[in-house]
């Protein structure tokens, strides 16, 4: 299944999954919806934190995707959407057209799953894609740099790395600045604030053996954590998992 | 000074102190000096193991350096050399003149000194360095790839690293394949075999501060290690810390 046929299924309703092993080599985003009068200081916000936030699109004065995949409706070709009011989680719904208006922009958000190929074909097993699992997500101590009402703190992403490919797994995702890029912390959970690592904030529990490392990205979920610690409004997000799946390849936003 | 007036105060004897520090910027080598019926076996196990034994040029049937600093005597431009006897230390010298024979093959070896400026110019000071001291160095038990009578664990060199700099010292040293590269562990002493972090084998202990992670990087110091470990009859090495300051620069070895 290409691209667009896999868009088309989402938007007919016929596809609601999560997006994991979907389009495989082809980048996969993050979206935050928000309306205009917060636009600015987010998009500040973003490039203030753009290890936690890398904006691939913005969209403005209408619903369609230029760059990462042209024309695709930005209303209904993403598989889940959640709603947030007031910071607060109210619904999880396939399609967003009934909430739109012309004052909606949306941030499209690089993701860790796009050099997770890479991590694999450099030798690099991910335990969470072998068991099929979503990846191990916590709240970290890492303080966001803030603009004007924005402000919160980095949520992670784990994975286990054997003892001697982590300079390698740094190497790697470092060719990818646009998808959250080299890790953050690597080895010491508590020294970014999460108590214990075997209980995840988000996602999947994922075992550590114990001759593997883990290692910490920034992720996508940050943009979700800083709206509900803010109490924002209105929001509307991707639903974790159902992300935007784009005609861009994993390739284009590799970086020498 | 150049380093050719270096290397000149050194053969003069005017000149016989560590090198470190000295024509920043340009790379300097370890030297091993074996007979001739051990060479073909030792080329054979630097490659099998070129993380820890980068050979950068090896000289035979003369004790001139072609390729790292034309013309440089290999016999008196070192400021010392140790001799070992059946893997024994027995005496260190600041000149090799009168054991050479046109039997001796030389390999000069790559140094983890040559990325330390791009250590510290991507924003990651190194405390050694600050203080004036020897690198902390550490005997493990990862084990090299045996060739012939070579056999033996690696030696690692450590630099404590701010926990949130440390994917950065990968990708910056990464860049330096000829110099020892990327880390060979990160975080945990213990699982490299490291008993006592706060007694290096080698060189001088340096303090890890609360947000540092200990980095390890294999170290040029693994032959000397190997050819004690296996008790070579005969050989001869720059004295740590006196290493041969060649006229390539750093950035001749850096590799995209």
């Amino acid at each position: 299944m290409n691209t667009h046929e896999l868009r088309e299924k989402i938007a007919s309703g016929e596809f609601t999954k999560p997006t994991a092993g979907f389009c495989k080599g082809h980048v996969q985003a993050n979206m935050l919806v928000i309306p205009k009068k917060y636009a600015a200081s987010f998009e500040k916000f973003a490039k203030e934190n753009s290890k936690a936030i890398p904006v691939l699109e913005v969209v403005k004065k209408s619903h369609y995707s230029q760059l990462l995949a042209q024309g695709a409706n930005l209303l209904n070709e993403l598989p889940a959407y959640d709603i947030f009011e007031d910071g607060k989680h109210v619904k999880t719904v396939n399609n967003i057209e009934e909430f739109y208006n012309e004052d909606f922009v949306f941030f499209l958000i690089g993701c860790s799953f796009t050099f997770e190929n890479s991590l694999i074909n450099g030798g690099i097993p991910l335990r969470h894609v072998d068991e099929v699992k979503n990846v191990s997500m916590y709240d970290t101590n890492i303080k966001l740099n803030d603009v004007d009402m924005f402000s919160g703190s980095m949520v992670v992403s784990m994975r286990p790395i054997k003892k001697d490919k982590v300079a390698d797994a740094c190497i790697i995702t470092g060719h990818f600045p646009n998808m959250h890029g080299a890790p953050i912390h690597i080895g010491y959970p508590e020294m970014i604030g999460i108590k214990d690592i075997n209980k995840p904030d988000y996602g999947d529990f994922i075992e550590i053996k114990e001759d593997e490392i883990p290692v910490f990205w920034p992720c996508g979920v940050t943009p979700q954590n800083v709206l509900k610690q803010i109490k924002l409004p209105f929001a509307i997000t991707h639903a974790p998992g159902h992300m935007f799946v784009s005609d861009k390849k994993d390739s284009d936003y590799y970086v020498q």
